[in-house]
C-alpha cells in the first residue's frame, strides 16, 4: 500500500482531515447499497452486489490504514485498547441483548 | 472481538445495513475533530486530541471487521485485490502527483 | 441567520468545504437516532426523541442555507430545477413503486 | 415535491431512517467535490462544477423537506427555534471569532 501511494506521489494529499473525509465518503458509498432496502432485501443486495460491497469495504480499510500510517498509530493495537474501554462502558450483564447506548443503559 | 460481541448477544443487531451506518457514524465522529480546522490547525488537533482520534479510528476498524465477519469477507485480501484494481485505473505515469479522479485523468 | 453568524464573526470559517463537512456531520447525528432500530422501533424513536430529531433536521437546514448563501445560490429555485431534472431521469411509468436507481430502471 | 413523490408512489419507502440515510449520502456527494482540495482550490471547484454542486445542495434540501413532511415538522420554524437555542449556547461575547465548540468555550 505504501508503495502504491509513493509511486503516485500521493502522500502530499494525505493529511488527516482529507483522509477522514475520504473514509467518510467510502462509508457513504458502502451504505448506498442498502438505501431503501430493509429486511430480506438487505441480504439480496449482498448476494447481487457482493463484489462492489467488498470493494467499498476494502476502500474504507485502505484509507483507514493510510490515516493510521500518517498518524503513526498502530490500528490493531488501538482496536484492542478500544474494545477494552468499551467493555467497561458496556458491562456484559447490563448490555446483553440491548442496542442501547451506554448513556442510556439502565440498572435492571 | 467476536467474544466481545457474543458475550453481549449483539450479533442480532449486526446486519450489513446497520453496520454500514455504524461505520459512517464513526467516520463522522473522526471527521468532527477537523471541522473548521485547516493547515497547521489540523496537526495541532492531532497533538491535542490524539487519544480520541485514535479511538475513533479504532471504532471504524472494529465495525469494519465486524461487517466483514457478517459478510464472510477477508478484509486484507479484499484490500489487496482493490489496490490491484486501483493500479489499473490509476496508472503511475498518469496519476503521479495529481489528486484527480480516474474519470478526469488526462493524457499527458 | 445572517445576523447570528455576523454577530459571532463566524463567516470567516464558512468556506464551502467546511460547510459541506458540517452538513455531513449533522446528517450523521440525525441518522444516529435510528442506528440498530428497524420497523416499529423507528417510529418509537421519533416519539421518544422528537425534539432532538427536529433539532438535528434544523441544524442540517441551517448549514445548508449558509452554504447556499456562501455560494450565492437560491436553494428553493435549485430544488425545483433539480426536481424537474429528476422527473426526466425517473419517468412516472418506469419508476412508479420501485426504489431502483435510474441507472437500474428497466423497460417494462 | 409532494406531487412528484406521489405520482411515483415513493412515499412507501420514505421512513425517517432511510430518509436520514438519503440526506447523509447526498451530503457525501456534495463533500466529494472538495476532497483533497484546499485553500484556493475550493473556490476553483465551485467555479468549475457549479451546477453539480447546486444539484447536490438541492438534493439535500429535497430529502430534508421530505423528512420534515414525514415527521410532521415545520422546518423553518425548527430552524428558527434551533438558532435561538444556539444563541444561548454560544453567547456573542464568548464565541465571537472562534470556531470552538460550546463545550470548549472559555471565559475570557
Amino acid at each position: 500500500m505504501q508503495q502504491f501511494m509513493q509511486e503516485r506521489d500521493w502522500k502530499q494529499f494525505h493529511n488527516p482531515k482529507d483522509l477522514a473525509i475520504a473514509i467518510s465518503l467510502e462509508a457513504a458509498e458502502l451504505l448506498e447499497h442498502f438505501l431503501w432496502k430493509n429486511g430480506a432485501e438487505i441480504g439480496s443486495r449482498v448476494d447481487s452486489h457482493g463484489e462492489e460491497i467488498r470493494d467499498e469495504a476494502a476502500d474504507i480499510g485502505i484509507y483507514l490504514m493510510e490515516l493510521c500510517d500518517v498518524l503513526g498509530v498502530d490500528l490493531v493495537q488501538s482496536m484492542s485498547a478500544k474494545l477494552e474501554k468499551a467493555g467497561l462502558k458496556y458491562p456484559v450483564e447490563k448490555s446483553r441483548g440491548t442496542s442501547r447506548k451506554y448513556t442510556e443503559l439502565k440498572d435492571d
